[in-house]
């Protein structure tokens, strides 16, 4: 059980939460919060609370409750978030006591709270930025969590983050809504998506550096908030479960859901992970899932660039080899048209993958 | 390389392609052939002819010339499908040799055909059934291959049907678009959707036995021939690449595009599939498979039963316990409503098809 928390009344807040329909008991209870003026979140590992009816609502809010009485905040300034196994019960006695404790144990730094939210993640994921503004530096912290979408006793990404900017919670909002879509919307282990995905920030204000709306200095912050998720993103898919590559699918053509579809169908295909895992360079596998992406666009024409060489050009063979040894694969897509462009960072598959997820 | 003929001028035939839009040469050149008079198809494994451009489309025209020639047709009575890489060279000399030799050693049985195709399989996969109708008997025969939607080596599905049943064209159309729905389109082993998938049917007329439209011998026709292709598209998610065990998802509930959509996730899950794999009723991955397969549909209602067993009942856990041991497992999701239900036969995913995709 960890807790983060701000000291100050004035913190302003933003979250985000899975679009799965089956959400747990924790998103429930954090989405009826104050979101735009949270002050703290409970979190826990090990058991998720999802699927255990009553009794799980009323345990998560037992946490935020109890977060809420040690802190001396009221129940809706504070966030709940649990990860683990789906289907069991969250034993009240136990987090509600583990909630105190953690409140009580609260320091300047967030290291414990960083462990306190792993699962099968290799070790804490952090990131932390000093930006200078124009009115002085702010800082930035996030912890974060993630090596599979959901598995039988570990689930679910978070990422929490801080900073003691002066924002609005407007500004706040739109920033969040900007950098979570270019983070955690673009990376896929296992194409699966959890039930209690979270991310929240809070914004303390304890610097006293306002960010202006529409200023040079949102932009500079915006682009730090952008390279702290972007990087707690990666890494998820770095500690994918089993993972030996990650990989950059970048798609550019003259259609956004064209372009969409074709990096999803790339990053999620068994065949196309496997090939990665394996270190084949097979564009026919990446061919295959273009294709399927796109039903009814026949004759399609695609360019296939692996890191660099263009293996397939106009939907036809070039005969020019590729090859990758490193931990790190690039492909580009090329379809027709010009205007869209995206980006997925995926895992690979591999034995380990199956090793965690059915030998268990 | 081999081919299976018609000896009967007035044979009637349908045929059915992938709707992946890359789709390969051969399949190119057989949607241009006469396909309610197909009388021969001429196929290969071991190269799928994909990605070769103008070359390739050259190479499929001469198989079908070839087999054309020996036989004594037109072209356009002839179909042809190739089966395995992409991206490769189908080398002409040698298939069009291939073709004159197989069109030189046809006889009745289709024992040899049955292997030609094959590539990743583990043996033929044949269905023959003798159909009593009203006029006399009728013979169904079919020949399929398919283990890994596609690979490195091998890829494809293929089912080629003969029937020697007086059959009107219209009828064997109706009744192939039936029988494809409820067979090859309600299997999975891993998602992926080839370029070069092909059913082709033919009825010969050979037995003089008339198969009237609307009649109880076009019901009982239908039904051999629904039994034939859902043997065969349960084959080869039985010989599925690394399959230890073969599941059937029915889905019911209110709406047809959502009970298909959560059959497809779970089928589809690395996490359901690695779950059955390793022997373990594990309901929160299916649980999480259904959520996130009807985004924006909370609060959301639904059973799981597995192997009959309720484990989760109106979305919380029975705490009943589901267990399989063999190489078959059911699984029932009922979602609100009723009125639509769908099926679908899935593999499960494990330590061999890694070995198969990534190691090769």
């Amino acid at each position: 059980v960890g807790v983060v928390a701000s000291d100050e009344p004035g913190t302003v807040s933003a979250a985000r939460f899975t679009s799965n329909a089956r959400v747990g008991a924790p998103v429930i209870v954090s989405r009826q919060a104050d979101l735009g003026a949270l002050r703290a979140v409970a979190a826990n590992s090990g058991c998720s609370n999802v699927g255990d009816g009553e009794r799980g609502l009323g345990t998560a809010l037992a946490m935020q409750a109890a977060a809420a009485g040690e802190l001396g905040l009221e129940p809706a300034q504070v966030a709940v978030a649990s990860t683990g196994v789906i289907g069991i019960e969250l034993p009240r006695d136990r987090v509600v006591a583990g909630v105190r404790a953690a409140c009580a144990q609260l320091k300047p730094d967030a290291d414990d709270f960083a462990h306190a939210i792993l699962t099968s993640d290799a070790g804490p994921k952090r990131a932390c930025l000093e930006v200078r503004l124009a009115g002085g530096s702010v800082r930035l912290a996030a912890q974060a969590k993630g090596a599979g979408m959901i598995s039988p006793r570990y689930a679910t990404m978070f990422c929490f983050v801080q900073t003691d900017a002066v924002l609005e919670q407007q500004t706040l909002e739109l920033l969040t809504g900007v950098c979570v879509k270019r983070s955690f919307d673009r990376i896929s282990v296992d194409g699966q998506l959890s039930t209690n995905d979270t991310a929240i920030l809070m914004a303390s204000g304890a610097s006293g550096v306002v960010v202006e709306p529409e200023s040079e200095d949102e932009l500079r912050f915006g682009e730090a908030l952008d390279y702290v998720l972007r990087r707690l993103a990666i890494l998820m898919v770095r500690d994918g479960e089993g993972t030996r590559r990650v990989t950059r699918v970048v798609v550019r053509g003259g259609v956004p859901e064209g372009v969409e579809r074709v990096a999803r169908e790339i990053a999620n295909s068994p065949l196309v992970k496997t090939a990665i895992y394996g270190g084949d360079p097979n564009w026919g596998r990446i061919a295959q899932a273009i294709g399927a992406a796109l039903p009814g666009t026949h004759p399609l024409k695609y360019d296939i660039r692996v890191e660099g060489t263009l293996v397939c050009s106009g939907g036809y063979a070039t005969r020019e080899t590729a090859e990758f040894t490193g931990d790190e694969v690039e492909l580009e897509i090329t379809l027709p048209g010009d205007g869209a462009e995206t980006e997925v960072f995926f895992s690979d598959l591999g034995h380990e993958y199956i090793t965690i997820n059915a030998d268990y």
